[in-house]
């Protein structure tokens, strides 16, 4: 392989709420680099966070903040029609809200990773992608922004640049690709890989820049600083396993 | 006069929410040193946060977190049976988003103030006041954190240095106090004064540490670092500026 | 005048939460027909609908159901991407809601008007308008159910037949019309009325069911069975009473 | 045994929310009478509770409305300083709320069980309990509450009948008692019951008005008109289906 750096694993976590558990952070937290911790306003609460940053901690995981739109119900997974400034100061609150955790525990962020439909509609929309970024840059410019990875990265890049906050490109293992980049919807069929040999095969692919076939046959090479990896049940979780040990070949090699 | 300190004025501000409207912060924001602002959970969303903390930069005006139960339809002023962990939890969130909101417009938390029912039960109860510490302390041991007042202020002053937190004790220039130096019900007769000049009275006795007359007539003198004024009326911000001019005579004396 | 029916007037109440007022519900409930009340997503609380119900019953105006998309930061003017399913049970639930609270003061339902964002979106979507159609239906088929009015109204009558539920077409006396019979967004310049002889003979031309002139100059004829007025501020009530003067004239007439 | 009714058994319901499943609800409903569903307060949201009504209706079971004080993160756990006005109030939303969800399922509502801290504080404080019968007497009399049982029924019995509505005392059978007949404090060592054979004894004994032994080894008589028990797991599952078949024995006998 060349010397191209491997994207970490990245996923997420602290999606339990009050009374109600979810993800089995505790299970998939030593296979991980990176830790999404819902911030309260689609999932988690003040005391499932503070649990969520502890594990971290103790297994040596970095912390990314995990802001999604204020919907309880929704999971954070239905677009709102929400104005940059107001995707700006959303973010901002959730960010500092994890932020103030995480001193209770010696811990620090390490990156912002917007959630579900406030991630879908930032790779969509520039100006809230803009707002998103002006969150970053006035919290802490040094803090990384995860967005999705596109076919197309120059204008996220020259966005980032002239904005003064780095991005980190994100895929997905186990779904497939529009043949711009996007995810292809979960409504359609084989949108979602549940082999596990094809979802190593795609991690290894994304890992060593390698194109992808997009769901029209076409070839499709992605940026990928970082990859998305599930704790929701004990086949995803054997998952991240099975690409953690083909990462780890890869760096031999 | 001697070289006793005069106490800041500090008020509750960005108790406005989403589309609700609350508090004549604007109007009341040039007569105070301290604004202490809502944070989301009794009061407040990141928008109206984000316009306080910027009329409160531009007035040179100390910013410091107002953190409350979670309970918007009540405004916070409902005590609710948390433990001293979830009490800390939802200060150190509420503190941090606050911290966040502050950093879009160059500001910086000065002390962190609990809000109505958790500022009532951390007078009363030890357990939730170590709790509440605790959160200071691991958020910036820097910040003092504001409490009411009392006639025996000696346990409190020993939990805080034992924690090694900065304590802030806060009086009330219109209401009346019981002997304990607790501030009388409002649902008893005469607890809060309305005529402006038995307020600057009282916050000129409270400024010089003179002894109040509790509801029992009985002599009572409390520690006072911060002053509680309101912006909530014309009334209240007039007795603000009163009690402005009669501070400055007290510290030309 | 013929023997068409004029419009009743319907507004927006009960919009205040918590310890927030907003709206001078008293001061217009006497000149209105029909009160559009809150239902705790958008704004109001449990409180505020009782009292609300309770000075709608004291002037015997009839009472709406008036549900909103979960979003009390955003007031319900948010669009929120909700599938039919959702919008269907986040109704049932709302308009059951305000229905339990009418039983206390000897009060009962009389039609349902969606709110805000919804409310656009029904008009917009007809899967929506079909799940808020079942909903009602459901609820109690004999409610109205108020929809924007359209300069073709005919799919609308027809899915409302074929669902068993009855229309109001709501026409608003204080804004200017889209060709299509829709609402010209508040953004634009000359979106609102505010000069009240221009209210006043707006709400006349939509009583008598004369043309309206549209934005772009063409002629635009609207059902019209209420209108919507506004107790916001001093002005819009004038304007209100001002409606009520007008239309006494045109029954007498 | 006596002509003595055998009690009803209940189990808490449509606990889930949003995207955060909780209880095995389609495993217990088969083996109750009375399936206590959430409003939307402490648990649950319209499109839970729409599913669960329609799984009770699926089995015949009876429908009661569960309301709780506003307190997602707490589960409506943690006890609120409300009025009895706000419970009334608070009550009259959520009951009216479930009812709209009943009618799109051809449901109606057989009875009201407060939960939680709400049920706890209306056992212990008449004002509140006062407060929760004008909510169940404004909304349906017809329509029994569910209150905790005592040694001391009188004052509720005559309480209940200068309000005009029907109480249903309800016991414990996984729970060890204190004299007065309140439940012993979770935090306890022996206040909850693992052992099936105890729970099924226990059980037995409710139903047949034997007396049970206190925590004090003191002797306790009950009124039982409903009994609850649990469909949180496997094992309290199994103890429903215990006491089903055990009450079957009793009924025959």
């Amino acid at each position: 392989m060349t010397d191209k750096k491997l994207p970490t694993l990245n996923c997420d976590m602290g999606e339990s709420f009050g009374n109600w558990t979810l993800g089995l952070d505790a299970e998939v937290m030593p296979f991980v680099d990176c830790a999404n911790i819902a911030c309260g306003y689609h999932a988690s609460d003040p005391h499932v966070m503070r649990r969520t940053v502890a594990l971290a901690v103790q297994h040596g995981v970095r912390i990314g903040a995990h802001p999604g739109y204020p919907d309880l119900i929704g999971f954070g997974r239905r677009s709102m029609a929400c104005s940059a400034a107001e995707v700006e100061d959303m973010m901002l609150y959730q960010v500092g809200a994890l932020a103030g955790i995480c001193r209770a525990e010696g811990a620090e962020l390490s990156y912002i990773k917007p959630h579900g439909a406030m991630y879908n509609d930032i790779a969509a929309n520039p100006e809230l992608l803009e707002g998103a970024m002006r969150a970053v840059r006035a919290f802490d410019a040094r803090l990384p922004i995860v967005v999705m990875a596109t076919a197309m990265p120059e204008p996220f890049r020259e966005l980032a640049t002239s904005m003064g906050v780095t991005l980190w490109f994100e895929t997905f293992a186990d779904r497939a690709y529009e043949p711009n980049g996007h995810l292809a919807s979960r409504r359609l069929q084989g949108a979602v890989h549940h082999d596990q040999s094809t979802i190593v095969a795609q991690a290894i692919a994304l890992a060593k820049g390698d194109a992808l076939t997009a769901r029209d046959c076409s070839s499709l090479r992605l940026p990928c600083d970082t990859l998305c990896v599930h704790g929701d049940n004990p086949e995803s979780i054997a998952a991240v396993r099975a690409i953690r040990e083909a990462f780890k070949v890869l760096e031999i090699a």
